[in-house]
């Protein structure tokens, strides 16, 4: 039960982080923080989680991290859903204290007719900066194959584990600095859908992409890492 | 006694830190550091004093974040008032300096009816992007409330503890990277007091809501993680 | 095998990350995460490789690297080969990916007359801010002989190693805080020529400099450490 | 020697690390890093040779450094004088190397009429923002102060001290973040001195200041921290 408390405050902190340093704080003029701003803030919601509650649940924080760490034989399939459910819930609470704290502000209200609304996610018309459905599907395939070869490579028994917390964390800013324009970067199904549901419209159709891709690639890394990387117990 | 001099000199940077990067460096057009900068300062002065005198006092310099720590059983009430004057003093003495070292320019002065003068805190029209009086509580109440999951979590018996300060001060990072916009960020009344000492006028008179958000909000944090998150001595 | 593997995984995340938040999100107006986001994901590039992989292969992802961990006495020559090879392979495998994904935006194409097209490295006329073939050599060869004191200073045995990854990634987002504007930063002929493959023209011809720089940089570093700071085993 | 070598390189690194992003990286239009790129770098100077050489030389690249350590008991007298000789050698070789680069590029000259040519130091009409002699003087002095806390404090046997490369590095970069409006940041005299050497004219009349101020903040964060910080050994 403990686990599931932790992966519902890990996932809450990380929309309400990192959705809300978007929201709030991107584009003031002048001084905003920008999309790096934005790309730093997911990672620190990763990497504050996982030394606060990463020794309670592994501080996964995302449906597509629990589905890769199953196919990396890290994490058993029964513990799956309830994982999952938890993490959409935690999102869900977030996005929910996020639309009523944004909605203290005169003139803010969410049109889902612009990409991005709300920090949703979306491709084509829905791309912040214009990229194709393709594109899209590829960007977010290979970026969290990749998030799994990080997470996996750097928890592994051999590797210098305590660090893990750092890599992962920083793997999150670094997806997010290559990938906003592109899709506003989800690499996290959870994350993808508490905005879609708030959004409504046209991000809400398109939220299976932002299930389908992440997942696909994080099951790709994890076999990735487990067929080619990952050195036998007597190496 | 060492403990408060700990508590007064690492509060005294992380008000000299925070707010003087904010009074010096934020604004400057084309190169000025702008919120991101802003939130990177006042994260890196929890951080350096955590690894700098932790050891000696425990590296609270925030009466929020004692009070939290009193609430998931880490300190005791006893201490709670040395260590919230030795804060205050600390952070008042920090923003006389910072008034000295900033009116050696021609035309500082501070303009108490403007958001954010001397980086002080505010809500409603003293709120930097204009959130009301009920979202500025609810963001620093949340996020005070996270703060001390973070610090709770980050330094528990069972979790990977020498990385607590980079997990603490990067959160404190995290912390303004959302809210710099809403509140001009507390999460700490020894912060807000001292800005709004100097600052006098409708800032002093909303320093009410930067003692009160952030306390129940460490409080509830404590209590969050003493109940639901905490495991037992003998799991 | 697994090196290999490593090795073409790690340089494959150093320029599909690297190189990709430089095409995707540094120019995008307003929100853009200019040349320091990119400094910082190339950086975090292998940061997180070094954490994820570095316990199979070493961690060089860079032929520079390799070359001077040579010079340096901590590699084997007849590794130098089938190493570059990977990582070559892995750089042009990331570069294909990026081509892909970046033309799915209408009116992304190659244009091979601009300094910095598809994030290649040039010098003279294609040295983004107008730096001599001299002074882009220079750079190189001073930013790369730095970049082996770190790797070598912070994988010492008399060293503190368990934070040899984030000084060493870190090390790299320095590198290209300084150069970016000098030769686009490489540092890295296995990142320069997957670039200069997709880019063709004038940036293909200049990609000498790119090889020959930072492999003579990497060689002197390597001497130097071993000569003038490396301690005698019985010190 | 070794020492002195280590010395040599590292203070080497700050001023080509930290002065080279200042004149290369932070004005460029649009895509700049900015006050906030400049204040990373410097810090990232730091941190990466504090892994890689910290464990030859103990990692000072400051006389003001030397000096505060001497003053909290943790450094001889007698290898003042050496220490800093070096430490001045490598910033002047690197100022000569940032000069050889910089002048590749039409255009590139020293006006030393302006705050902050050259990455120069300066107060008064030469302080960036335009701080009064007074107001700079205070800023070196509290902020060098402060760093020698950071500096004792981290590397204190009652400490977390393997994290000591990342709280010092950093704690330059927040210095940074604070103070390059003011002073253009120095708290550190051999990076005054080179940068001052080859800009001529007022900034280096005005070094003296850099040289004082940074000294004097430096002993009396030394004796602080000695005298009210420092736990007893038995304690």
């Amino acid at each position: 039960m403990k686990k599931l408390f932790a992966e519902f405050f890990g996932t809450y902190w990380l929309v309400f982080g990192g959705c809300g340093s978007a929201l709030f704080a991107a584009g003031i003029p002048n001084l905003g923080i920008g999309f790096a701003g934005v790309a730093l803030a997911f990672g620190l919601t990763v990497l504050t989680m996982a030394y606060a509650v990463g020794h309670i649940s592994g501080g996964h924080f995302n449906p597509a991290v629990s589905f890769g760490l199953w196919a990396g034989g890290r994490f058993s399939a029964k513990e799956l859903l309830p994982y999952i459910v938890s993490q959409c819930a935690g999102a869900i609470a977030a996005a929910g204290t996020l639309f009523f704290i944004w909605s203290g502000k005169t003139g803010n209200v969410i049109d889902n007719t612009k990409a991005g609304a709300f920090a949703s996610n979306g491709f084509g018309s829905f791309s912040p900066d214009g990229y194709s459905m393709v594109s899209c599907f590829a960007a977010e395939f290979v970026l969290t194959a990749f998030f799994l070869l990080i997470i996996l490579g750097a928890t592994d028994k051999f590797a210098n584990g305590k660090f893990a917390g750092v890599a992962i964390g920083l793997g999150l800013t670094l997806i997010h600095l290559i990938s906003i324009p592109i899709t506003n970067t989800s690499v996290n199904p959870a994350r993808s859908l508490s905005q879609a549901i708030f959004t409504g419209g046209e991000p809400l159709n398109q939220v299976w992409l932002f299930w389908a891709a992440p997942i696909a690639g994080a099951l790709v890394g994890g076999f990735i890492y487990k067929m080619l990387l990952q050195k036998a117990e007597t190496e």
